[in-house]
């Protein structure tokens, strides 16, 4: 590269300001004068110093940057909502940062901080959890956060999930129809919002065809191909106990079952039909493809974001109203892991 | 919960300071005096403001925050590594924050310059591209940059890496050596590092086994599973022209070819082996198991961040040192999806 670009040392000599001041004047514009942010947005016109974005963001007193707390960022299945998220805000001219909490409150506490600091200028919480000191703040005097994915109990916020119960019964009542009666629920950890609302979707399902409840059918997994192995060498060991169908929180975890029926020698869906949860790429590519509930993770963070900049422009002015949550709708996708029961 | 948790505004009070001040203190301490600091500091002790990791950070006049830089955070192979360099960090008390370039060099640069402002205190690039705004500053003026996962050419910044040519030959080989002699190669995008260095190797590795180079037996993919797909069919349908083993630049891709060759009622690895890179955990799932490359994706994150956490300890003392990249060992995984040649 042989053009010289503009530094930010460039722009404060142009400005005949302080590099510290012309920091301020991009990241805090709220603690410089008015005829500062002017000087420095004439010499960074005049610099081409990273022109667009910085230029906008000074002129419109903000910092650009949109906050995402994920609970587990090594967990894929984030992937794809996050790019939905990412390109809505890069369309509205906001750079995304995202954040790995690890369920950690500390963390969470931190993150947060960087919104009420104005690093960021809204945040969209995918982990579940209100961090501590927006907990406490009065709705209007925090900037806008939106949840999604997650729901939190008792949050007021505005959030866009989808129908984790009524998915999961769906899913289910697809077994109960196919003629299953003993049916094993592979669940997500303890704890977790989505674990406990996609149980009771499957109780209640299995309840709607008149089976009676075995906790014994119930076995909690991760999300992971790992835990669905366990699961799967756990239920379908001994012939004598072994369910006719089995259905997964997680496609990785129906993949899991299916590695660990194959390995008793048993036929998917001949023997065992299997159901999972998502509908990742790889569910409709494994063999046998596999029945799977749709989430459509993209169009989540499309929405998500949506909301968020709405509220972004609109200063705040909703956020005492509350219409409850945006429900993304699912889709039960079936593919051939899935079958009539066995023994009728 | 019942007990109120301290804010911003109790720390100012407590303080003596205004809010801004207190904000300023935090994520801006060299703007401040040495005598606010302290006052800020006894303050955030006193109300037990998000305790231990912002008063450490104030004590250390650090933000505590380090910037990741991916291409694209809608790809799931990041995963493990943003993980790994997650968990690295954490230990030492620093936050990672995510910046999704999408290749975008404005984007690139939006986020440098929340280094160079000291919101963030170090840097790890897996986008494969020097911000601009560091391409031109000297090694000793801007803080801890580390390059991970996509070598930067002509770059001297510490970097950790496979070595994506020699992992490639070594799979490739794997096929010469079971008697193929017919060999395609689907690959990632065109321009991208991995793609050049992996299609390398698989040449490398034909040469070597005395095979005349076709260039028709290379098909550019994106790293996807559809990607895969269309190889596949595109690759497999003619039988007159048919390879007998096709390496492949992700696990997604092979899995991909794998559905494509099942759809003319090919048989793995009777009628073609497949290949795949990289030994994500749908690799060893999939059905049949699939041969690949293991990059350690988790190991690569955890070296990345102590390089990086090393220099943020010595001052960036040895910022102009090149010792030449750090190269995480690959191992070549050989599962049920390769198999000798069918025309031997």
């Amino acid at each position: 590269m042989s053009e010289k670009i503009a530094t930010i040392e460039d722009v404060a000599r142009h400005a005949g300001v302080s590099i510290a001041t012309v920091s301020r004047a991009l990241h805090k514009p709220d603690v410089v004068s008015e005829t500062t942010r002017e000087k420095v947005q004439t010499a960074i016109t005049a610099t081409g110093y990273t022109a667009n974005v910085m230029a906008r963001n000074l002129r419109l007193n903000r910092s650009g940057m949109i906050l995402l707390l994920v609970p587990d960022i090594g967990n894929p299945f984030f992937s794809a909502i996050l790019s939905g998220i990412e390109k809505g805000a890069s369309q509205a001219g906001y750079n995304v940062l995202i954040g790995d909490t690890q369920n950690d409150p500390e963390r969470e506490a931190t993150y947060a901080a960087y919104l009420r600091s104005n690093q960021a200028d809204a945040m969209i919480l995918l982990n579940g959890r209100l961090p501590a000191s927006l907990a406490n703040a009065p709705a209007n005097a925090t900037p806008p956060v939106v949840v999604a994915c997650e729901r939190i109990p008792g949050c007021a916020l505005p959030t866009v999930i989808i129908d984790n119960d009524e998915a999961s019964f769906i899913a289910n009542r697809h077994l109960t129809d196919l003629g299953h009666r003993r049916i094993a629920h592979v669940s997500g950890p303890s704890g977790n919002i989505l674990t406990i609302d996609r149980v009771t979707g499957y109780r209640r399902a299995l309840e709607a065809a008149g089976i009676a409840h075995d906790p014994s059918l119930i076995y909690r997994g991760d999300f992971s191909i790992d835990s669905g192995i366990a699961a799967g060498r756990a239920l379908l060991g001994d012939p004598k106990t072994r369910p006719t169908a089995v259905s997964c929180a997680s496609d990785g975890m129906a993949i899991g079952v299916i590695v660990a029926a194959k390995e008793y020698g048993l036929r998917i869906p001949q023997d065992v039909s299997v159901v999972g949860f998502d509908d990742i790429p790889h569910a409709a590519a494994y063999d046998p493809p596999i029945t799977t509930v749709r989430q459509p993770r993209r169009r989540l963070g499309e929405q998500a974001i949506t909301l968020l900049l709405d509220r972004l422009g609109s200063k705040g002015l909703h956020d005492s109203r509350d219409t409850g949550p945006v429900i993304i709708p699912t889709e039960l996708i079936v593919r051939q892991s899935s079958g009539p029961c066995p023994t009728l």
